[in-house]
């Protein structure tokens, strides 16, 4: 008994130490509870707060909410039922956004953290760690001559990948503006649907390659050489934004993976997909390389006519570029966008400019706007019809 | 100038149109700026606020500080110069303690988030990113039997590893309690320390392998199949804490990393470190498995003789295993402590413990506590030690 209290008088001070100096407070109260009928309950525990609001990236209410104080000090707010996904969602207290106290699981967009949750029971299932086997995820760096620097990407390898001597085809996967070689792994949760996806054996086991598509960074805010002086923004207030020196810089990443990964490395083990200016960056991609890629999606494309049909090389002559790509031969051209994109219309345009040269497509229309719960969801769809 | 016009108009909604639907607001005060004489300010634009406070990780005022509120609605908070060194703090908001408003940079601890800055011209310069080759860092998972469940693990592998057929030596290194396989990453900045270090010629280029500590977890918070069920705690919460498993379970570790990586497959080649709950873990390890490490570094170790000298049988007979050990032979045995850590006393008191066994020893007293500032300077001055 003596030795166990000297143990347990051990263990206190170990429990804390690794906090000494830095604060380290616990509420009790649940920040977050998924009901039985999927709405979702909210708590802050703020007793001398004025206001407490919430904003997330539901449908309901807009995402919208006012949190309501109990008499323990401890503020409230409960949603209507809500779809299966991966939520994302801020705290207002007292007009200061923030992280939802108590929360510690989050996922950086752009320059922000957004606390997150899951809704079990449909897509949001695909976007947890289930018990199957995992792939690894590696982040590296490649050289551009093209771009004139190191640059970073991540790397999905399927399960066993070490554990053969398979070739495997490569999907790559392109962030839209704000976003770098992370935000599929993080707001994507590339690395778990793909997991997910193999397990039930609804895709082929693949290769996926997320690089950073801002031309004049190498990499996420702070994993830079300019490291805390990155300011995180959109991307089309960095330097070399869709001038085609990305799009030209592309070959340089795909001669990359194919001399460091086991792939197939010929256009019928190849896809490329993007969203909003992924998106973008993978039409020029595969219409200035039309060799290249037999699978092509495009999320939420940013595309807009009047960017599109410039005097940049890489941009101009699109129905030329499209009538090459017909000859040259693809296996699928895959187009999303949800009905209230803003983009909703240019990428009908585009749709026509298609047709016009005669070209086959699949096209999904979803609800909903500009929205990582569609490119998630888009994922999912699109990965099935890949290396089939 | 109409092309132009057109092409802004298209920029305006795709520059906001990841954030559609969830919060995205920019202050324009700079929250954190190091200053010409390595003083900090601190900024936050909170005009309605009654109280703003900041609560750090420095020394100076034990890192709390209150700021004052200018006219301009901008609190504002200036420290002392600083050693260099890379930061953590939060900033509380009429008591609501969260991240720094508008730093996007932070780091995890255990549950939290901590905004972070460097202070440059010194040890903070290694944590940072610079114009020099990078290795590579991989998120993978192992099996254990005798865990019994898939484990996460992150190794770093040093530039040109991919470009060469030549092995390397292995450090393992060990976190502490409430950490994860991340931790030696995010608050440890290893990759970069080793990227930094290799440059300048001062350490040997090696693989580092920052494996899960914790026996009963799979994995990081929100990484394992509790998904965010996984309420983060220090690791003494969890069931299997310091019941000899994990030291059990570590040759499984080494063995899969010596069939994965190129690795110098042998004790000359193999170090292992860790820093407090790890120190304890590398204590252990390398005296049940004397025939594997040829150099051990302990970091702040979670040494108490009661704990030490238990029944368990990876824990007792410590004299006869320290006795095993000097037969076996190393190379180096590093222990370091800071002269105001809680596990001083019992530091001293298991370097009594060598002495009395004859067993050689460096010793390394640094200033100040339990805390990363000197984690990482001891790795800055413990992995040029190693492989030579």
């Amino acid at each position: 008994m003596k030795r166990l209290m000297l143990l347990v008088a051990l263990l206190l001070p170990l429990g804390l130490g690794a906090q000494q100096n830095v604060g380290f407070k616990k509420s009790n109260v649940e920040p977050v509870v998924v009901n039985a009928d999927r709405s979702v309950t909210f708590q802050v525990e703020a007793p001398g707060a004025k206001k407490v609001a919430i904003r997330g990236d539901w449908e309901a209410n807009g995402g919208q909410g006012e949190l309501k104080k109990g008499d323990n000090g401890v503020w409230t707010y409960t949603t209507p039922p809500l779809p299966s996904e991966m939520y994302t969602y801020r705290i207002s207290v007292d007009g200061q956004m923030g992280l939802a106290p108590g929360n510690p699981f989050s996922c950086r967009d752009v320059g922000n953290l957004f606390s997150i949750f899951y809704v079990n029971g449909g897509n949001g299932d695909y976007y947890q760690v289930r018990d199957v086997p995992h792939g690894s995820v590696t982040t590296t760096w490649y050289h551009s001559d093209i771009l004139g620097m190191e640059r970073r990407l991540n790397v999905y390898t399927p399960p066993f990948y070490e554990k053969n001597q398979q070739a495997y085809p490569v999907l790559y996967l392109l962030h839209g503006s704000g976003g770098d070689e992370n935000a599929w792994l993080e707001l994507g949760r590339t690395a778990r649907i793909m997991d997910n996806l193999i397990a039930e054996g609804k895709i082929e086991p693949m290769i996926v390659v997320m690089p950073n598509g801002n031309p004049s960074k190498q990499a996420a805010p702070g994993e830079t050489t300019d490291n805390l002086s990155y300011k995180p923004a959109m991307s089309n207030s960095f330097p070399g934004y869709k001038d085609g020196s990305y799009e030209k810089s592309f070959t340089e990443i795909i001669h990359f993976i194919d001399n460091r990964y086991r792939t197939l490395a010929d256009k019928a083990h190849r896809a490329v997909a993007g969203l909003s200016m992924g998106g973008f960056h993978t039409l020029y991609i595969s219409l200035n390389y039309p060799d290249y890629f037999n699978y092509v999606g495009l999320f939420s494309a940013g595309l807009d006519m009047s960017a599109i049909d410039t005097t940049n090389p890489m941009y101009a002559n699109l129905d030329q570029k499209l009538s090459d790509l017909k000859r040259s031969g693809y296996g699928l051209f895959w187009i999303a966008i949800g009905k209230d994109d803003f983009l909703y219309d240019a990428n009908q345009q585009f749709i026509d400019r298609m047709k016009k040269q005669g070209l086959d497509y699949q096209y999904v229309e979803s609800t909903r706007g500009h929205i990582w719960a569609n490119w998630r969801a888009y994922l999912l769809q699109f990965a099935p019809l890949l290396f089939k």
